[in-house]
C-alpha cells in the first residue's frame, strides 16, 4: 500500500534521525573525552556511519529510505519514483527535503543527550562541532566541493544501480557502500555526502546549550550542501543517460 | 511446530549463554593480561559483541532468539508473538526472563573458565569486573540511564522492524545492528542494552572464586536493568503507535 | 550428483589448503618483518582467518567443506551425512581426515612461498612458528585444552545449527562465526579449533628449510588436536541430545 | 538482453574507474598528509579495496563486472562466457582489456582530483606513487611475481567458483574475498592481483602534473601485470581440469 505524504514525512524524519543519532554518535565516541571508543580510528568511524545508514533504512523503509536530499535529487533527475506508490512531484520532493532536515536535526539532539556528560568533559570546542558536522582538513572551498561532488556521485549512482541485481540483502549493500566511501573518499572533508546529515546537526549545534562549544563554522556550511546536491544530480543524469547502467 | 515452554526455556538459556560467553570473551581478550587480543580497540570489541549475538541467535532459533529481556518486553508491548506459536502471556514472559538471566549467568561462568589463567594473571580488579558487566566512564546515574534507554530503544525498534523487509539474512542484520549501536552509543556506558547480559554475569562475578576480583559494583547494577527495560518498552510503544513503521 | 570419495579427497585437500594458505598468510602479514600488514592487530587477524574459511568453503563446496576434522567428528557424532550423497562411514571419515591434514600442510607450504623473503628477513624464530601453528600465551596444558574445547564446541555447534535457518548466505555465516570466535575465545591459545589447521602447518614448519626457524614446539602439538576433537564431539552430542536445537 | 560490445566497453570503463577511484582513494586516505584516515592501518586499507570492488561490480553489472584482465583471462581459459550473451572471442577479449585499462587510468585521475590538496601537502614522493600503484616491501622480482601469482590464483579461482552456490548475495562475496586476500597475501607486494588496477594508475601517475611526485617505478611495472596474468590463467586451467570444482 502506498504511503501517504504524511507517512512519508514521519518515516523520513524517524529514519534520518536514526541516521544522525548513530552517525554523530560514533564520532562522539571516537573524539570526546573519556569515552570507551576514544581514538577508535577511521575504520571504526566508517563502520559507525555505515551501520547508522543501515539502521536508518529499516526505520524509513515505508518511504524508500532516502534519508538524504542528494538521494532524493538523484531519483528525481533519473526519472525514478521516490518509493513504491510515491511519485516525484514538487510536493513530495519538499516533503522529503523537510523531513530529512528535521530528522537530521533531531537525531543530533538525541546524540547530544546520549553523550551529554562527555560533551561537558571535553575542552576543545572544535571536537564538539566535529561530532555534529563535517569540516575540511585542508580548507579550500573549490576542492572541498569537488571532493563532496565525487563522493556523493558514487553514493547516489551505486544506490540507483542496486536495483539491477537479484539480491535481497536489505540494507546491507548501502551500509557497506557508505563504509567504503568513507574509507576511500572521506579523507579530505569527512564525507558529508548528505546535506541533511550536515546542516541539520549544524543547526542543532548552534541552538543547543553546549558549554564551550565555539562557533558552528557557518562559512563552511554551504559546502556539504552544494557538493552533495551537485553530485546527486550528476548521478541521476549519468544513470539516465547511459542505458547500459539501467 | 511450536516449541513448548520447556523448549523455549532451554533454547533461551543456551542462546543467552552463547551470547555472554562470546561477548564477555571479547572483553576478556581485549582487557586481561597476556592475551592475543590485548588492546584490540573498540571496533574489535564491537565486532565481538555483534558476532556473539549472531551465534546466540542461531542457538536460540527455535524460541525466536530474544536473548534479552528488553527484546521480550518490546515484543510484549508491541503486541507481537514471542516466536511462531509462542504467545505473549505472563507465563511465557517469565520463562523468557528467567531463561535469559540464567543463560547470561552460565555463559559468563564458561567465559571465566576459558580465560582462567588470564584472570589470574591480571592485577587490576576493575578490569576483571569489566569482562563481566558494564560500567560508566563518567558515573552519573540519570545520564547513564538515559544513554541506556536511547541505545536500547534503537536496538529493539530496529529488531521489530526487521520483519518488514524481504531479506532472508539469518542473524546477520541483528549482528550488524549490535556492532553499530556499540560503535555509536556505547561510549558512555558500554552498551549493556540487555539486563540479562549485565546482571547475569554480574552475579557470576560475585559468586565465582576469582582471586583479587574486587567488588561487583552493585550500586550501578540497577542502571543496565532499568535503562534497557524502559528503552525496550518505549520501542514497543512507538512500533505500535506509528502504523507507518509496521 | 553425489561426489565420489576421490572427489571428496581432492575437494577437501584444495579447500583446506586454501584455508591455511590464507589463514597462515594473515598471521605472516601481521607478524613477519617488513610486511604491509605489520602489527595489523587482532581484528585484522580475525578477519583474515574468517575470510580464509570463507574462500576455503567455496573451493570445497562439493564435499560439504568440512576443512576441519572437528567438523567431521561433529557431523559423525550428530548422525548427519558428511555432504549430500556422502554418508558417514569409517572409510569416508578417513578420507576427510587425511585430506584435511594434507591440505592443511600444503596450504602452509604455499604460504611460506608467498612470504619467503619475509621469513628470511625475520629474526625471531618464534614468530616464524606462529605463522604456521598456534601456541598459548600462558602455557598450562589443562587450561589450554579447555579453551580449545570451548571454542571448538561453539564453532561446531553453530555450524550444525546453520541448517535450521532459511537464509541462503553461502559461506558468509561461517566466516563471521570464525571472526567472532577468534575475537572472543582466541585470546589464550590463538583458537586452533581445527587439528588440521594446526598440525598440518606444524609438520610443514618442521620439514621446510626455513633459516633460523627454531623448534616446532611438539610438546604443545597435541593440545590443538585433542581440544578440538573433544569440542567437536561434544557439539555433536549436544546437537543430537537436544531436539530443540535440531 | 545481451549487451553490445560498445555497452561492454562503457560498462567496464565505468566499473573499473569506480574500482580505482575508491581503491586508490583508501590508500590516499591512509598515506597522504593531513587526511582524516591517516595511518588507518592495514584492515582499513583492505576494507577500502574490498568495497571498491563492491561498488565497481554494481556499476559494471551489465558486462559481468570483470574489472580485471586476470579475471577475463581466467574466464577465457576456463571456457566460460564473459557475461550472459557475451562470448569469449578475440574481439571481446580486447574490448575487456582496453576498457579495464582505460577505466583503471580514469579512476586514478579522479582520485587525484579528490585528494588534490593532500597530494600537494605530502612531501614524500614514494607515498604519492603508492596511492596509484603497488610496490614490493622487499624487492625481488621472482618472489614478487610468485606472490602475485598465488594471490591472483586464489582470487580468480574463487570467483569462478562463486557460481556453484545458491546464494544471491550480489557483490558481497567478491568484496569479502578481496578483503581476505589483501589481509592474507597482501603483505609482500600490496596485492595488485589486477594488471589494470596497477598499470592504469601508474600511467596516470606518470602523466599527471603532481608536484614532487618522483618516478613511477617502471622497473617494477611488469610484475603486477605478469603475475596476475599467470595467476588468472592458472586458475582457469585448474577450474577446467578438476570437474569436482565445476
Amino acid at each position: 500500500m502506498a504511503p501517504s505524504l504524511a507517512d512519508v514525512f514521519l518515516s523520513e524524519v524517524l529514519g534520518t534521525a536514526t541516521l544522525t543519532l548513530l552517525g554523530c554518535g560514533v564520532v562522539a565516541n571516537a573524539l570526546l573525552a573519556r569515552t570507551k571508543g576514544f581514538a577508535g580510528g577511521p575504520l571504526f568511524i566508517n563502520f559507525g556511519w555505515g551501520l547508522a545508514v543501515f539502521a536508518g533504512v529499516y526505520v524509513a523503509y515505508a518511504s524508500g529510505a532516502h534519508l538524504n536530499p542528494a538521494v532524493t535529487i538523484g531519483l528525481l533527475v533519473s526519472g525514478s519514483d521516490y518509493a513504491p506508490g510515491v511519485e516525484a512531484t514538487l510536493g513530495s520532493t519538499l516533503v522529503y527535503f523537510s523531513a530529512e532536515m528535521i530528522g537530521g536535526f533531531l537525531g543530533a539532539v538525541v546524540c547530544w543527550l546520549a553523550y551529554k556528560k562527555h560533551f561537558d568533559a571535553t575542552e576543545d570546542g572544535s571536537l564538539k562541532l566535529a561530532v555534529f558536522s563535517t569540516g575540511p582538513e585542508i580548507r579550500s572551498y573549490p576542492w572541498n566541493v569537488l571532493t563532496e561532488v565525487i563522493a556523493t556521485f558514487v553514493l547516489v549512482l551505486v544506490i540507483l544501480l542496486f536495483g539491477r541485481t537479484p539480491a535481497a540483502l536489505g540494507a546491507i549493500p548501502v551500509a557497506l557502500l557508505v563504509v567504503g566511501i568513507g574509507a576511500s573518499l572521506g579523507g579530505p572533508t569527512g564525507y558529508a555526502i548528505n546535506p541533511a546529515r550536515d546542516l541539520g546537526p549544524r543547526i542543532a549545534h548552534a541552538l543547543l546549550p553546549i558549554p564551550g562549544k565555539g562557533g558552528s563554522d557557518w562559512a563552511y556550511a554551504w559546502v556539504p550542501v552544494v557538493g552533495p546536491v551537485i553530485g546527486g544530480a550528476l548521478a541521476g543524469v549519468v544513470f539516465y543517460a547511459f542505458p547500459v547502467l539501467s
